[in-house]
């Protein structure tokens, strides 16, 4: 008897109970969909992923504005808390102003093609053929859109990064798909074979300076001003100390570490967000990078902001659509994958003030003894 | 009535139902473990997150030796699937040779001292009382042991980064505890301000070179040797095409991304063991950083491998004494961050072997469109 | 008496010898031009930098075709002596094949907007007045074309990368002169301040990804392919040898260090041809950037590459207006940037090729010993 | 008739000068010493590149304390000037504090070694033998020490990293024969072949995190405070403008390009400095990375400050030891690697600061116009 001849779930767990002794009850209980909606293969069960709530934050952007609460998936003892306290600080303040635009979703197929002379002929004949390839995209399906193209020699490889709209969905399946339709169709016009569908050049959950800097998914922007009798009540702390904190943490040791986060913990934030509405963990990659900066202004108010160069989200499709994620996005109030990302912008901003507020009061240590273990 | 007057889940939840008329019924039932045991604030319930089984995995380290299961919690279709298929191809080839070796867990403060005299005065100061330093860090907590410090003057600021051995925990908490506690010890005898606790010379949770280059928890390492014929038959395409894939993806794709990553989706694989046994998902960034190698042997075998430098793992604490994250360690077999670190490592080796091969074979596409949606 | 108060070089010669005891002979004699041709201030004569020629190379480009001297620059023994063997072995081969592209010299301005609203304002204005800003940027200079602006909001700091055609000139000057305008054109317009007319997003003269991935001045390419007897007989190892070392330092190597050079060697040739030509050597930091690649094709020849993604050169301006230089640019034989930029890339690989083949052969530390000191 | 059959460079210009028109007066009326001591093959003369002198700098440092002139070969107008400024700025506020150590110039073969197994064998046998290893080293020079050893296994290849202090020499060539003879110890006693005595983990002349992170060659450190009136008097702006061009060009203007240069422009004066006294100009790569920075200080003074953290210097060997190069030396007035990479340190900070200082105030572009062509 082997693991791949089951067919249930039921029967893997008893599979698995026999021959490792193990319990698997909870991993049961916890899965609450019925198992052909989901797709993951050999399943045995869920886990159970404790959500808390923080909020309300006041969010304003082109498409949402109002109050949001925030629910995030996390172990992380004192991290709702922390965000909590920064929704507060920006709610006594006027709120988040949160910004949006979507570069799309890239796939990055490589091509070998045998000498230079080719990587120049096939370039440019991809140049001169942009409709028909865009065609072909359009064809795999009435929801992506082909936004831009980048082409690279290497030698004798060549690298392509393809960007699509892919409305409400995260979309890498979709894009992948897409993609290997064109590359059939440039294979077969050019004669020039293709190494791999996705070549790096994407560049898909890794961290690179590409998605930095050319973005990919969304790119997403917050800002707050927070009046120094705020920073004071809420933060326990004053606008010049949270200065001196971003820029020797922030900035110089970000410069020290050789880091593509110039920022306190942008990654604490979406990791949480993407998993309480169900957006793939492997992209908290791509949103782990990005700047955060802070100002006194004239009054000795803090003004403070987040840039995400590159954020991976979608409401429609993979994890988004298990029942869990469905209610919790429900309880975000928001329907699109740009509602999603401009509150996801103002979330982050709530947990980076929060973070650097505590760092520059002196309190991180204590936190975490109290709320963690 | 405000979110944070409400003590339990269920008042959370009510409250949150009759304001934004949302349901989270699912939200609820999928929350299997007690409310005490969770360290999540304004707690409402929990997210229900799949779980697929891949193997058995035989792998031989210095600590483990064996078949294992790798429960990998996902929502993206074809990933368990793909990770098994690594699974069989290195099962039929005798197995993964595993090693790990522990960095420690590190956390950076950062001080302000006024100047470039001062600077130097510290770091004097700090390498000439290592042993009562670290007698501080050891009186927090009997768990930890302060491996090692490095020291970097930057003008008027000095940054630290402080690793220590914390056992079996990933233990960012108590690494954090021992550090404000250091912090401390320094101030008060040099009369020299600590900025931050945390100064991102640690650096947690941001991609960054200087994890990927001194390391951070766990240094991994996996290899095997697969035979002509297993490629064939397991993996359907050659040797040859699977290092030409791999050159042109990890290699060259990379370095053209400007990518701390080499590899094809170490973060895939990751994301899911770190859901699934309960680690903090924001240290999927670290996970993602890496090498993956491939060479053409003389019989036309493929040596394969994959290098880890910065994997934050541990089998205590945090997320991974919930119920249905301690079931899937059980399950998997193993009892100390070092086995799970093992394991892990194993794991992703079969991961990467298994999405090159499918690049290699062209069948990415086909794969996502049966088994993704 | 001051220096600052003395008006010849001879002058200023004579006040440090008095002052320093110093001699100054040499550096007297070495100045070759007159006085008034020199953009040097506070002039007081030259080094004398020694310059030995390798070659002929054969290069084919787009723009040249032929055989060329190489004249090389350098203080480091063995330096000539490897690129001459480089230029042997691709002569024996029937010359390599060079391809340059021109990305233009870029500008980048920092504004400081006060807000996201603005930035975006700024953002939006600057897209829709780009005919204007041309036109007020080629008033500057007729031997300028503005190529491409690139525009990216930080919060309430924006960002622009305004590249330019500066015809044969490198054009830093030419550039800031034109961006300096067009940032006063926006500031009367917008009412938003500039900052800095070079915000570091040029990025001028600091290594950075930014100029890898989206190029800066010229983007250069070379290939050749060595037969197995010239490998055997010139460069005395295997293409496979090459191969072997190339993989193992140029990627391996070059990703365990967080390079941006995944070559050998590049910075030694550029800055030895830098310095001949008389370009601006502070540019040898773009320079080094790039990727080197080698294959063993069939027949156990050896497919060999570079790329170049930011070549910062010129034939007219600066220092390559010196009579040294200007006779050294007429003995290689080139009046255009464009040319120079193609016989560069066929150095780069001539150099590159000759390197790794001596690591391959194992004679780096003998070569040295016998040429250097 | 080939080049290669020539002995002298007046055979070789003759040779040049009929095959190719061309005229070679003064490239050889620039070469100033004897063939006989010149270390460049294939000589046929030298090219003439300008000195400027800025200065007096006062530089308190632990080994110089004092005024120095600051002699700066470059063919960019306007270079000297500014370093001028900058120099006068801080004449006027006390002079410059700097700081050097000495980190040592490393050389990083990488071993095959077949599997990980043999890697970890490898590791362990060289940490076993450290004793033996530096003795081995030490017989190839009087003149070298083994500082320290780093090993690095990736899969079955193993880079070692190993940093010699080389005296007053920059000492590629010493420290490349000093590794050889240990990696034939390694090969002979372990039977496992190097692959190459420079893996790029050196990291020699690319730019990298490696170098940034632990350093090679020297690390720089240099500071000053600037009183309020001397900003004003000498360089026309506030320490509050430079403040704000710093953070907005050196902090996020360099975030955004994804640098290792967070400064305005290190290369230029490390470039000048470089080429004056002879040093390896291709280490201009190493020397473009670092950290400015900059405060406003209580009274409005400016405390600003420059970190270099690998800069590759000497006063022995190769280029220093050329007449012209040998005068500069002995008009700065250092004698050792440690004084003149004191010298550099503060050098830097001049031409930070006034460079900063004049994007403050907007005069780039006017003296770009005035002093440039």
């Amino acid at each position: 008897m082997q693991l791949r001849n089951l067919t249930t779930a039921a029967e893997r767990r008893a599979f698995l109970i026999e021959k490792h002794h193990a319990r698997l009850d909870q991993v049961s209980k916890a899965l609450v969909d019925d198992e052909s909606k989901i797709h993951c293969e050999n399943l045995i069960g869920a886990i159970s992923l404790p959500v808390g709530v923080a909020g309300p934050l006041i969010a304003v952007g082109d498409l949402v504005n109002g109050e949001f609460y925030l629910p995030l998936a996390t172990t992380e003892g004192a991290l709702v808390a922390s965000v909590n306290r920064g929704c507060k600080a920006t709610h006594d303040s006027g709120g988040v102003r949160v910004l949006a635009s979507k570069a799309g979703t890239t796939r990055g197929p490589v091509f070998y093609t045998g000498s230079l002379a080719e990587s120049k002929r096939l370039k440019d004949w991809i140049s001169s053929h942009l409709p028909e390839i865009t065609s072909k995209a359009h064809e795999t399906s009435r929801h992506l859109t082909l936004k831009d193209i980048t082409i690279k020699p290497l030698a004798d490889y060549v690298f392509m990064r393809i960007a699509f709209d892919t409305q409400d969905a995260m979309g890498m399946n979709m894009v992948t798909i897409a993609t290997q339709v064109i590359v059939q169709f440039i294979e077969v016009e050019t004669g020039i074979s293709c190494l791999s569908v996705a070549g790096n050049f994407d560049i898909d959950k890794k961290p690179a300076w590409l998605n930095f800097i050319n973005n990919r998914g969304f790119t997403l922007w917050a800002e707050a001003t927070i009046p120094a009798e705020v920073v004071k009540s809420v933060l326990k702390t004053s606008a010049h100390d949270i200065f001196e904190v971003w820029l020797g943490k922030c900035m110089l040791g970000s410069a020290m570490s050789g880091s593509l986060g110039y920022n306190a913990h942008f990654a604490n934030i979406i990791a949480a967000l993407f998993a309480s509405t169900g957006q793939d963990l492997a992209h908290v990659v791509e949103g782990s990078m990005g700047v955060t900066t802070a100002r006194v202004t004239d009054n000795n108010s803090l003004y403070f902001s987040v840039y995400l160069p590159a954020v991976m989200i979608g409401t429609v499709g993979g994890g988004t659509q298990l029942s869990t994620q469905r209610e919790i996005q429900e309880l975000i109030g928001v329907k699109t994958s740009s509602e999603l990302a401009e509150i996801t912008a103002g979330a982050v901003l709530a947990g980076e003030l929060s973070l650097l507020a505590s760092l520059a009061q002196g309190t991180l240590a204590t936190a975490h003894k109290k709320l963690g273990r």
